[in-house]
Protein backbone atom coordinates (compact mmCIF):
# COMPACT_ATOMS: atom_id res chain seq x y z
CA UNK A 1 0.00 0.00 0.00
CA UNK A 2 1.61 3.51 -0.91
CA UNK A 3 2.78 5.80 1.94
CA UNK A 4 -0.10 8.40 2.04
CA UNK A 5 -2.20 10.65 4.31
CA UNK A 6 -4.11 9.07 6.46
CA UNK A 7 -6.69 11.33 8.92
CA UNK A 8 -7.02 10.67 12.46
CA UNK A 9 -9.28 11.18 15.12
CA UNK A 10 -6.81 13.14 18.13
CA UNK A 11 -3.17 14.32 18.88
CA UNK A 12 0.06 12.94 17.00
CA UNK A 13 0.88 9.89 19.00
CA UNK A 14 -1.92 8.60 19.52
CA UNK A 15 -3.42 4.69 19.63
CA UNK A 16 -5.15 5.86 16.46
CA UNK A 17 -1.30 7.18 14.13
CA UNK A 18 -0.04 3.68 16.48
CA UNK A 19 -2.90 1.33 14.89
CA UNK A 20 -2.06 3.44 10.69
CA UNK A 21 1.68 2.56 11.17
CA UNK A 22 0.65 -0.59 12.32
CA UNK A 23 -1.06 -0.61 8.95
CA UNK A 24 0.93 1.15 6.89
CA UNK A 25 4.09 1.71 7.94
CA UNK A 26 6.42 3.66 10.19
CA UNK A 27 6.65 6.41 7.82
CA UNK A 28 2.61 6.72 6.94
CA UNK A 29 1.68 10.49 7.33
CA UNK A 30 -1.04 11.13 9.54
CA UNK A 31 -3.57 13.78 9.66
CA UNK A 32 -4.74 14.78 12.85
CA UNK A 33 -8.49 16.07 13.68
CA UNK A 34 -10.31 17.46 16.19
CA UNK A 35 -13.53 15.02 15.80
CA UNK A 36 -14.46 11.32 14.29
CA UNK A 37 -16.46 13.18 12.00
CA UNK A 38 -13.66 15.17 10.47
CA UNK A 39 -11.77 12.08 9.62
CA UNK A 40 -14.85 11.23 7.11
CA UNK A 41 -15.25 14.32 5.94
CA UNK A 42 -11.28 14.59 5.05
CA UNK A 43 -11.26 11.55 2.88
CA UNK A 44 -15.02 12.14 1.33
CA UNK A 45 -13.76 15.90 0.38
CA UNK A 46 -10.14 14.39 -0.81
CA UNK A 47 -8.52 16.23 1.89
CA UNK A 48 -6.59 12.75 2.76
CA UNK A 49 -7.11 9.41 0.84
CA UNK A 50 -7.50 7.78 3.96
CA UNK A 51 -9.21 7.87 7.63
CA UNK A 52 -8.44 5.25 10.11
CA UNK A 53 -12.08 4.92 12.33
CA UNK A 54 -11.77 3.03 15.75
CA UNK A 55 -15.38 0.53 15.39
CA UNK A 56 -15.01 -1.48 18.90
CA UNK A 57 -13.21 -2.09 21.57
CA UNK A 58 -13.09 -5.38 23.28
CA UNK A 59 -13.87 -3.62 27.06
CA UNK A 60 -15.59 -0.56 26.25
CA UNK A 61 -17.42 -2.22 23.04
CA UNK A 62 -18.46 -0.38 19.83
CA UNK A 63 -17.98 3.06 18.79
CA UNK A 64 -21.67 3.95 18.05
CA UNK A 65 -20.89 7.05 16.52
CA UNK A 66 -18.69 5.72 13.63
CA UNK A 67 -21.14 3.26 13.10
CA UNK A 68 -23.06 6.14 12.25
CA UNK A 69 -20.54 7.70 10.06
CA UNK A 70 -19.99 4.60 7.92
CA UNK A 71 -23.54 5.03 6.37
CA UNK A 72 -24.13 8.59 6.00
CA UNK A 73 -20.78 8.81 4.06
CA UNK A 74 -20.24 6.83 0.81
CA UNK A 75 -16.72 5.75 1.81
CA UNK A 76 -15.60 2.32 1.82
CA UNK A 77 -13.78 -0.31 4.08
CA UNK A 78 -10.44 -1.53 2.72
CA UNK A 79 -8.54 -2.67 5.36
CA UNK A 80 -8.58 -3.64 9.23
CA UNK A 81 -6.57 -3.93 12.32
CA UNK A 82 -6.57 -4.66 15.91
CA UNK A 83 -4.39 -3.09 18.31
CA UNK A 84 -3.39 -3.90 21.58
CA UNK A 85 -4.07 -1.07 23.94
CA UNK A 86 -0.63 -0.89 26.20
CA UNK A 87 -0.73 1.79 28.28
CA UNK A 88 2.79 3.48 28.95
CA UNK A 89 4.16 5.99 32.07
CA UNK A 90 6.01 8.64 29.68
CA UNK A 91 7.84 11.97 31.50
CA UNK A 92 10.28 14.59 30.46
CA UNK A 93 13.34 15.38 32.53
CA UNK A 94 12.80 16.10 36.15
CA UNK A 95 9.92 13.99 36.84
CA UNK A 96 11.36 10.29 37.99
CA UNK A 97 9.46 7.41 40.00
CA UNK A 98 10.63 9.01 43.09
CA UNK A 99 9.20 12.64 42.44
CA UNK A 100 5.76 11.46 40.52
CA UNK A 101 2.86 13.11 42.28
CA UNK A 102 0.53 13.64 39.39
CA UNK A 103 -0.34 11.32 36.11
CA UNK A 104 -2.66 12.91 33.78
CA UNK A 105 -4.47 10.68 31.11
CA UNK A 106 -7.79 10.55 29.40
CA UNK A 107 -10.30 9.52 32.00
CA UNK A 108 -10.77 5.85 30.71
CA UNK A 109 -6.62 5.32 30.08
CA UNK A 110 -6.68 6.23 33.94
CA UNK A 111 -9.48 3.76 34.47
CA UNK A 112 -7.52 1.15 32.66
CA UNK A 113 -4.69 1.44 35.01
CA UNK A 114 -6.41 0.84 38.87
CA UNK A 115 -3.45 -1.82 39.53
CA UNK A 116 -0.81 1.00 39.15
CA UNK A 117 -2.48 3.84 41.33
CA UNK A 118 -3.73 1.33 44.08
CA UNK A 119 0.43 0.08 44.14
CA UNK A 120 0.88 4.47 44.34
CA UNK A 121 -1.43 5.36 46.57
CA UNK A 122 0.10 8.95 47.12
CA UNK A 123 -0.16 9.93 43.07
CA UNK A 124 -2.86 11.94 41.90
CA UNK A 125 -5.08 11.21 38.75
CA UNK A 126 -5.74 13.64 36.70
CA UNK A 127 -8.20 13.96 34.29
CA UNK A 128 -7.40 15.22 30.21
CA UNK A 129 -9.12 15.24 27.21
CA UNK A 130 -6.88 13.14 25.19
CA UNK A 131 -3.85 10.36 25.94
CA UNK A 132 -1.42 11.07 23.26
CA UNK A 133 -2.89 15.44 24.32
CA UNK A 134 -1.62 14.73 27.99
CA UNK A 135 2.28 13.86 26.71
CA UNK A 136 2.16 16.87 24.16
CA UNK A 137 0.66 19.06 27.56
CA UNK A 138 3.62 18.41 29.57
CA UNK A 139 5.76 18.56 26.52
CA UNK A 140 5.56 22.06 26.71
CA UNK A 141 4.54 23.01 30.30
CA UNK A 142 7.40 20.50 31.77
CA UNK A 143 5.81 19.96 35.40
CA UNK A 144 8.20 18.61 38.08
CA UNK A 145 6.54 15.53 39.18
CA UNK A 146 3.84 14.92 36.32
CA UNK A 147 3.62 11.82 34.14
CA UNK A 148 1.08 10.89 31.22
CA UNK A 149 -0.12 7.70 30.36
CA UNK A 150 -0.28 6.98 26.37
CA UNK A 151 1.09 5.12 23.74
CA UNK A 152 4.60 4.66 23.21
CA UNK A 153 4.70 6.58 20.12
CA UNK A 154 3.16 9.40 21.74
CA UNK A 155 7.04 9.20 23.94
CA UNK A 156 8.62 9.09 20.46
CA UNK A 157 6.70 11.97 18.69
CA UNK A 158 7.03 14.83 22.04
CA UNK A 159 10.63 13.38 22.74
CA UNK A 160 9.20 12.18 26.33
CA UNK A 161 10.57 8.86 28.42
CA UNK A 162 9.33 5.99 29.43
CA UNK A 163 9.42 5.65 33.42
CA UNK A 164 7.48 2.34 33.13
CA UNK A 165 5.46 0.06 30.74
CA UNK A 166 2.27 -1.81 30.62
CA UNK A 167 0.35 -0.15 33.10
CA UNK A 168 -3.08 -1.50 31.82
CA UNK A 169 -4.66 -3.93 34.36
CA UNK A 170 -6.35 -6.10 31.64
CA UNK A 171 -4.22 -7.93 28.64
CA UNK A 172 -7.18 -8.39 26.55
CA UNK A 173 -7.56 -5.23 25.47
CA UNK A 174 -7.77 -4.48 21.83
CA UNK A 175 -9.20 -1.87 20.01
CA UNK A 176 -10.17 -2.51 15.95
CA UNK A 177 -9.91 0.28 13.50
CA UNK A 178 -11.32 0.50 9.78
CA UNK A 179 -9.58 2.01 6.86
CA UNK A 180 -11.60 3.67 4.84
CA UNK A 181 -11.26 5.00 1.04
CA UNK A 182 -13.47 6.70 -1.43
CA UNK A 183 -12.77 3.81 -3.52
CA UNK A 184 -14.11 0.12 -3.16
CA UNK A 185 -11.24 -1.57 -4.05
CA UNK A 186 -10.66 -5.37 -2.84
CA UNK A 187 -7.02 -6.56 -1.94
CA UNK A 188 -6.03 -9.87 -2.27
CA UNK A 189 -6.03 -12.26 0.56
CA UNK A 190 -9.46 -10.32 1.16
CA UNK A 191 -11.93 -12.70 3.85
CA UNK A 192 -14.36 -10.43 5.44
CA UNK A 193 -17.04 -8.50 4.47
CA UNK A 194 -19.17 -5.92 6.38
CA UNK A 195 -22.68 -4.97 5.75
CA UNK A 196 -25.17 -2.39 6.80
CA UNK A 197 -29.39 -3.80 6.34
CA UNK A 198 -32.36 -3.23 7.48
CA UNK A 199 -35.26 -5.75 7.70
CA UNK A 200 -38.62 -5.81 6.61
CA UNK A 201 -40.96 -4.96 9.66
CA UNK A 202 -42.38 -8.76 9.84
CA UNK A 203 -42.56 -11.63 12.38
CA UNK A 204 -39.15 -13.48 11.94
CA UNK A 205 -37.57 -10.15 10.06
CA UNK A 206 -34.26 -10.95 11.57
CA UNK A 207 -34.20 -14.49 11.86
CA UNK A 208 -34.64 -15.09 8.02
CA UNK A 209 -31.64 -12.25 7.49
CA UNK A 210 -29.45 -14.20 9.19
CA UNK A 211 -30.75 -17.71 7.49
CA UNK A 212 -28.92 -16.43 4.33
CA UNK A 213 -25.60 -17.10 5.57
CA UNK A 214 -26.50 -19.81 7.89
CA UNK A 215 -27.99 -21.69 5.06
CA UNK A 216 -24.66 -21.56 3.31
CA UNK A 217 -22.55 -22.12 6.32
CA UNK A 218 -21.18 -18.49 6.44
CA UNK A 219 -19.58 -17.53 9.33
CA UNK A 220 -20.64 -14.14 11.20
CA UNK A 221 -17.89 -12.66 13.35
CA UNK A 222 -20.32 -9.24 14.54
CA UNK A 223 -23.31 -7.97 14.83
CA UNK A 224 -23.94 -4.33 16.00
CA UNK A 225 -28.01 -2.55 15.74
CA UNK A 226 -28.48 0.96 15.96
CA UNK A 227 -31.63 3.10 16.02
CA UNK A 228 -33.30 4.02 12.49
CA UNK A 229 -33.73 8.03 12.52
CA UNK A 230 -37.18 8.91 12.27
CA UNK A 231 -38.76 5.19 13.09
CA UNK A 232 -38.68 4.72 16.62
CA UNK A 233 -38.66 1.19 17.62
CA UNK A 234 -37.04 0.13 14.42
CA UNK A 235 -33.51 -0.80 13.86
CA UNK A 236 -29.77 -0.84 11.76
CA UNK A 237 -27.92 -3.90 11.28
CA UNK A 238 -24.21 -4.21 11.12
CA UNK A 239 -22.88 -7.23 10.17
CA UNK A 240 -19.30 -8.81 9.23
CA UNK A 241 -18.82 -12.23 7.84
CA UNK A 242 -16.39 -14.32 6.87
CA UNK A 243 -16.01 -14.32 2.53
CA UNK A 244 -14.89 -12.39 -0.13
CA UNK A 245 -17.88 -11.12 -2.45
CA UNK A 246 -16.16 -11.71 -5.21
CA UNK A 247 -17.13 -15.82 -4.42
CA UNK A 248 -20.42 -17.37 -5.83
CA UNK A 249 -21.16 -18.43 -2.31
CA UNK A 250 -21.45 -14.63 -0.77
CA UNK A 251 -23.00 -13.27 -3.79
CA UNK A 252 -25.66 -15.49 -3.77
CA UNK A 253 -25.85 -15.00 0.74
CA UNK A 254 -26.36 -11.07 -0.41
CA UNK A 255 -28.85 -11.41 -3.45
CA UNK A 256 -30.75 -13.60 -0.71
CA UNK A 257 -30.69 -10.73 1.63
CA UNK A 258 -31.84 -8.45 -0.48
CA UNK A 259 -35.34 -10.48 -1.27
CA UNK A 260 -35.64 -10.05 2.47
CA UNK A 261 -34.39 -6.34 3.47
CA UNK A 262 -35.61 -3.06 2.77
CA UNK A 263 -32.33 -1.19 2.49
CA UNK A 264 -28.93 -3.36 2.13
CA UNK A 265 -25.28 -1.76 1.59
CA UNK A 266 -22.00 -3.57 1.52
CA UNK A 267 -19.46 -1.27 3.36
CA UNK A 268 -16.26 -3.35 2.32
CA UNK A 269 -14.46 -6.26 1.67
CA UNK A 270 -11.02 -7.15 3.37
CA UNK A 271 -8.79 -8.99 4.82
CA UNK A 272 -9.29 -9.96 8.67
CA UNK A 273 -6.72 -8.23 11.44
CA UNK A 274 -4.90 -10.36 13.03
CA UNK A 275 -6.83 -11.78 16.38
CA UNK B 1 -48.43 -0.33 42.22
CA UNK B 2 -47.89 1.50 45.85
CA UNK B 3 -45.95 4.98 45.88
CA UNK B 4 -42.66 4.11 46.95
CA UNK B 5 -39.01 5.05 46.61
CA UNK B 6 -37.53 5.07 42.93
CA UNK B 7 -33.41 6.33 42.54
CA UNK B 8 -33.03 8.29 39.68
CA UNK B 9 -29.79 9.60 37.93
CA UNK B 10 -29.88 13.18 37.65
CA UNK B 11 -31.15 15.81 39.50
CA UNK B 12 -35.09 16.35 41.05
CA UNK B 13 -37.14 17.31 37.97
CA UNK B 14 -35.42 15.31 35.20
CA UNK B 15 -36.64 13.42 32.62
CA UNK B 16 -36.26 10.43 34.30
CA UNK B 17 -38.81 12.18 37.47
CA UNK B 18 -41.09 12.93 34.61
CA UNK B 19 -41.02 8.97 33.32
CA UNK B 20 -41.05 7.78 37.27
CA UNK B 21 -44.58 9.92 37.25
CA UNK B 22 -45.58 8.62 34.08
CA UNK B 23 -45.54 5.15 35.34
CA UNK B 24 -45.74 5.35 39.62
CA UNK B 25 -48.44 8.70 40.02
CA UNK B 26 -47.58 12.30 40.39
CA UNK B 27 -46.59 11.97 44.05
CA UNK B 28 -43.63 9.24 43.32
CA UNK B 29 -41.03 9.99 46.04
CA UNK B 30 -37.75 10.08 44.05
CA UNK B 31 -34.57 9.13 45.49
CA UNK B 32 -31.40 11.33 42.88
CA UNK B 33 -28.15 10.06 42.29
CA UNK B 34 -25.35 11.15 40.75
CA UNK B 35 -24.91 7.90 38.53
CA UNK B 36 -26.59 4.61 36.71
CA UNK B 37 -24.33 3.00 38.88
CA UNK B 38 -25.42 4.66 42.02
CA UNK B 39 -29.21 3.67 41.43
CA UNK B 40 -28.55 0.01 40.87
CA UNK B 41 -26.60 0.27 44.19
CA UNK B 42 -29.78 2.09 46.00
CA UNK B 43 -32.03 -0.84 45.03
CA UNK B 44 -29.22 -3.70 45.77
CA UNK B 45 -28.97 -2.00 48.94
CA UNK B 46 -32.40 -2.01 50.25
CA UNK B 47 -32.36 2.23 50.80
CA UNK B 48 -34.45 2.16 47.27
CA UNK B 49 -37.51 -0.24 46.48
CA UNK B 50 -37.23 0.22 42.84
CA UNK B 51 -34.70 2.20 40.55
CA UNK B 52 -36.07 3.70 36.93
CA UNK B 53 -33.28 3.47 34.21
CA UNK B 54 -33.10 4.60 30.76
CA UNK B 55 -31.98 1.76 28.00
CA UNK B 56 -32.41 3.60 24.92
CA UNK B 57 -33.65 6.39 22.97
CA UNK B 58 -34.92 6.50 19.55
CA UNK B 59 -32.18 9.30 17.95
CA UNK B 60 -29.19 8.52 20.45
CA UNK B 61 -29.42 4.44 20.71
CA UNK B 62 -29.37 1.97 23.55
CA UNK B 63 -28.14 3.45 26.79
CA UNK B 64 -24.70 0.47 27.21
CA UNK B 65 -23.91 1.11 30.48
CA UNK B 66 -27.17 0.25 32.19
CA UNK B 67 -26.98 -3.27 29.55
CA UNK B 68 -24.16 -3.68 31.51
CA UNK B 69 -25.13 -2.93 34.88
CA UNK B 70 -28.33 -4.84 33.99
CA UNK B 71 -26.12 -8.50 34.36
CA UNK B 72 -23.80 -6.88 37.43
CA UNK B 73 -26.29 -6.71 39.56
CA UNK B 74 -29.35 -9.23 40.39
CA UNK B 75 -32.43 -7.09 40.05
CA UNK B 76 -35.55 -8.09 37.82
CA UNK B 77 -37.11 -5.50 35.29
CA UNK B 78 -40.56 -5.18 36.64
CA UNK B 79 -42.60 -2.20 34.17
CA UNK B 80 -41.15 -0.05 31.55
CA UNK B 81 -42.64 2.91 29.80
CA UNK B 82 -41.53 5.04 26.75
CA UNK B 83 -40.98 8.67 27.37
CA UNK B 84 -41.69 11.05 25.00
CA UNK B 85 -39.02 13.92 24.85
CA UNK B 86 -40.17 17.52 24.92
CA UNK B 87 -38.03 20.61 25.85
CA UNK B 88 -39.34 23.31 27.33
CA UNK B 89 -37.32 26.72 27.67
CA UNK B 90 -37.56 27.61 31.29
CA UNK B 91 -36.63 30.86 33.03
CA UNK B 92 -37.03 33.00 36.37
CA UNK B 93 -38.54 36.41 36.81
CA UNK B 94 -36.27 39.28 35.23
CA UNK B 95 -35.62 36.83 31.82
CA UNK B 96 -37.87 37.50 28.82
CA UNK B 97 -37.95 36.42 25.40
CA UNK B 98 -36.81 40.20 24.58
CA UNK B 99 -34.06 39.96 26.87
CA UNK B 100 -33.00 36.25 26.32
CA UNK B 101 -29.59 36.05 25.48
CA UNK B 102 -28.42 32.72 26.93
CA UNK B 103 -29.55 29.45 27.13
CA UNK B 104 -28.40 26.45 29.25
CA UNK B 105 -28.61 23.10 29.31
CA UNK B 106 -27.08 19.62 28.38
CA UNK B 107 -25.27 19.67 25.22
CA UNK B 108 -27.62 16.32 24.04
CA UNK B 109 -30.62 18.98 24.87
CA UNK B 110 -29.17 22.09 23.22
CA UNK B 111 -28.20 19.83 20.36
CA UNK B 112 -32.13 18.63 19.61
CA UNK B 113 -33.07 22.26 19.44
CA UNK B 114 -31.05 23.72 16.86
CA UNK B 115 -34.09 25.16 14.81
CA UNK B 116 -34.70 27.30 17.87
CA UNK B 117 -31.04 28.72 18.11
CA UNK B 118 -31.49 28.74 13.79
CA UNK B 119 -34.44 31.15 14.84
CA UNK B 120 -32.68 33.13 17.70
CA UNK B 121 -29.06 33.61 16.33
CA UNK B 122 -28.40 35.93 19.14
CA UNK B 123 -28.48 33.59 21.77
CA UNK B 124 -25.99 31.93 23.23
CA UNK B 125 -25.96 27.71 24.39
CA UNK B 126 -24.26 27.46 27.23
CA UNK B 127 -23.42 23.20 27.64
CA UNK B 128 -24.04 22.64 31.19
CA UNK B 129 -24.02 18.95 33.04
CA UNK B 130 -27.65 18.16 32.97
CA UNK B 131 -30.78 19.57 32.32
CA UNK B 132 -32.90 19.88 34.90
CA UNK B 133 -29.61 20.88 36.73
CA UNK B 134 -29.32 23.74 34.59
CA UNK B 135 -32.80 25.30 35.77
CA UNK B 136 -31.55 24.89 39.53
CA UNK B 137 -28.62 26.52 39.13
CA UNK B 138 -31.01 29.42 37.33
CA UNK B 139 -32.87 28.92 40.38
CA UNK B 140 -30.73 29.94 42.91
CA UNK B 141 -28.21 32.52 40.89
CA UNK B 142 -31.22 34.21 38.82
CA UNK B 143 -29.10 35.27 35.79
CA UNK B 144 -30.86 38.05 34.07
CA UNK B 145 -31.38 37.52 29.97
CA UNK B 146 -31.00 33.45 30.86
CA UNK B 147 -33.00 30.59 30.65
CA UNK B 148 -32.49 26.30 30.60
CA UNK B 149 -33.88 23.47 28.41
CA UNK B 150 -35.12 21.02 30.04
CA UNK B 151 -38.22 18.86 31.18
CA UNK B 152 -41.62 20.44 31.83
CA UNK B 153 -41.13 18.96 35.32
CA UNK B 154 -38.31 21.35 36.35
CA UNK B 155 -40.35 24.20 35.62
CA UNK B 156 -42.34 23.03 38.44
CA UNK B 157 -40.26 21.92 40.73
CA UNK B 158 -37.98 24.64 41.10
CA UNK B 159 -40.80 26.99 40.33
CA UNK B 160 -39.35 28.23 37.02
CA UNK B 161 -41.59 29.80 34.35
CA UNK B 162 -42.11 27.93 30.97
CA UNK B 163 -40.99 30.95 28.12
CA UNK B 164 -41.55 28.63 24.84
CA UNK B 165 -43.01 24.84 24.76
CA UNK B 166 -41.77 22.52 22.72
CA UNK B 167 -38.46 23.18 21.63
CA UNK B 168 -37.45 19.77 20.15
CA UNK B 169 -36.76 19.52 16.39
CA UNK B 170 -37.89 16.06 15.98
CA UNK B 171 -41.13 15.18 17.31
CA UNK B 172 -40.05 11.17 17.29
CA UNK B 173 -37.45 11.44 20.42
CA UNK B 174 -38.84 8.93 22.86
CA UNK B 175 -36.38 7.12 25.56
CA UNK B 176 -37.49 3.97 27.04
CA UNK B 177 -36.78 3.16 30.85
CA UNK B 178 -36.52 0.16 32.88
CA UNK B 179 -38.08 -0.16 36.35
CA UNK B 180 -36.07 -2.52 38.15
CA UNK B 181 -36.95 -4.48 41.49
CA UNK B 182 -35.51 -6.92 43.69
CA UNK B 183 -38.43 -8.89 44.10
CA UNK B 184 -38.96 -10.74 40.57
CA UNK B 185 -42.58 -9.87 40.17
CA UNK B 186 -44.74 -10.74 37.24
CA UNK B 187 -47.28 -7.70 36.94
CA UNK B 188 -50.94 -8.92 35.60
CA UNK B 189 -50.69 -8.40 31.54
CA UNK B 190 -47.40 -8.86 31.41
CA UNK B 191 -46.36 -8.97 27.45
CA UNK B 192 -42.64 -8.63 27.07
CA UNK B 193 -39.93 -10.63 28.10
CA UNK B 194 -36.04 -9.87 28.56
CA UNK B 195 -33.15 -12.11 28.37
CA UNK B 196 -29.48 -11.57 28.43
CA UNK B 197 -27.26 -14.89 26.69
CA UNK B 198 -24.05 -15.57 25.36
CA UNK B 199 -23.51 -18.26 22.50
CA UNK B 200 -21.66 -21.18 22.26
CA UNK B 201 -18.69 -20.45 19.85
CA UNK B 202 -19.40 -22.77 17.21
CA UNK B 203 -20.65 -21.81 13.17
CA UNK B 204 -24.45 -20.70 13.23
CA UNK B 205 -24.87 -20.10 17.08
CA UNK B 206 -26.85 -16.93 16.28
CA UNK B 207 -29.17 -17.70 14.21
CA UNK B 208 -29.99 -21.03 16.28
CA UNK B 209 -30.77 -19.13 19.08
CA UNK B 210 -32.83 -16.83 16.75
CA UNK B 211 -34.55 -20.01 15.77
CA UNK B 212 -35.92 -20.91 18.88
CA UNK B 213 -37.89 -17.89 18.74
CA UNK B 214 -39.35 -18.22 15.04
CA UNK B 215 -39.83 -21.75 15.23
CA UNK B 216 -42.58 -20.55 17.51
CA UNK B 217 -43.65 -17.28 16.08
CA UNK B 218 -42.13 -15.27 19.21
CA UNK B 219 -41.86 -11.88 17.88
CA UNK B 220 -38.27 -9.85 18.99
CA UNK B 221 -38.64 -6.25 19.59
CA UNK B 222 -35.00 -5.72 20.21
CA UNK B 223 -31.68 -7.03 19.98
CA UNK B 224 -28.21 -5.62 21.24
CA UNK B 225 -25.28 -7.01 21.41
CA UNK B 226 -22.05 -5.95 24.40
CA UNK B 227 -18.52 -7.67 24.22
CA UNK B 228 -17.91 -10.19 27.05
CA UNK B 229 -15.14 -9.19 29.58
CA UNK B 230 -12.03 -10.98 28.90
CA UNK B 231 -13.02 -13.04 25.67
CA UNK B 232 -11.91 -10.61 23.25
CA UNK B 233 -14.30 -10.69 19.76
CA UNK B 234 -16.71 -12.64 21.79
CA UNK B 235 -19.91 -11.01 22.49
CA UNK B 236 -23.01 -11.12 24.61
CA UNK B 237 -26.60 -10.75 23.43
CA UNK B 238 -29.51 -9.07 25.15
CA UNK B 239 -33.02 -9.56 23.38
CA UNK B 240 -36.46 -8.48 24.00
CA UNK B 241 -39.68 -11.10 22.63
CA UNK B 242 -43.18 -10.57 23.03
CA UNK B 243 -44.71 -13.22 25.95
CA UNK B 244 -45.10 -14.36 29.00
CA UNK B 245 -42.82 -16.40 30.77
CA UNK B 246 -45.71 -18.31 32.34
CA UNK B 247 -46.94 -18.95 28.80
CA UNK B 248 -45.83 -23.02 28.18
CA UNK B 249 -44.83 -21.56 24.45
CA UNK B 250 -42.42 -19.36 25.87
CA UNK B 251 -41.08 -21.83 28.71
CA UNK B 252 -40.35 -24.43 25.53
CA UNK B 253 -38.70 -21.61 24.07
CA UNK B 254 -36.18 -20.84 26.64
CA UNK B 255 -35.39 -24.18 27.54
CA UNK B 256 -34.46 -24.80 23.59
CA UNK B 257 -32.15 -21.56 24.02
CA UNK B 258 -30.28 -23.31 26.76
CA UNK B 259 -29.61 -26.15 24.98
CA UNK B 260 -27.72 -23.38 22.31
CA UNK B 261 -26.52 -21.24 25.01
CA UNK B 262 -22.98 -21.31 27.36
CA UNK B 263 -25.35 -18.70 29.90
CA UNK B 264 -28.62 -17.40 29.75
CA UNK B 265 -30.35 -15.28 31.96
CA UNK B 266 -34.08 -14.20 32.48
CA UNK B 267 -33.89 -10.39 33.07
CA UNK B 268 -37.45 -9.82 33.55
CA UNK B 269 -41.38 -10.29 32.49
CA UNK B 270 -43.44 -6.94 32.40
CA UNK B 271 -45.81 -5.08 30.46
CA UNK B 272 -44.75 -3.22 27.03
CA UNK B 273 -45.06 0.58 27.48
CA UNK B 274 -47.35 2.37 25.21
CA UNK B 275 -45.49 3.30 21.68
Amino acid sequence: MPQTAVAIQGERGSFSEEAARALLGRNVQVLPQETFAAIFRSVTDGEARYCLAPIENTLAGSVYENYDLLLEHDLHIVAEVNLRIVHHLIAFPGTTMENLRQVYSHPVALAQCGKFFKRHPKVEKIPFYDTAGSVKMLAERKIRGAAAIASHIAASVYGGRILQKHLEDHQENYTRFLLLSRQATVAPGSNKVSIAFSTRNVPGALFKCLSVFALRDIDLTKMESRPSRGHPWEYLFYLDFVGNIKEKKCQKALDHLAEVTDFLRVLGCYKSGER
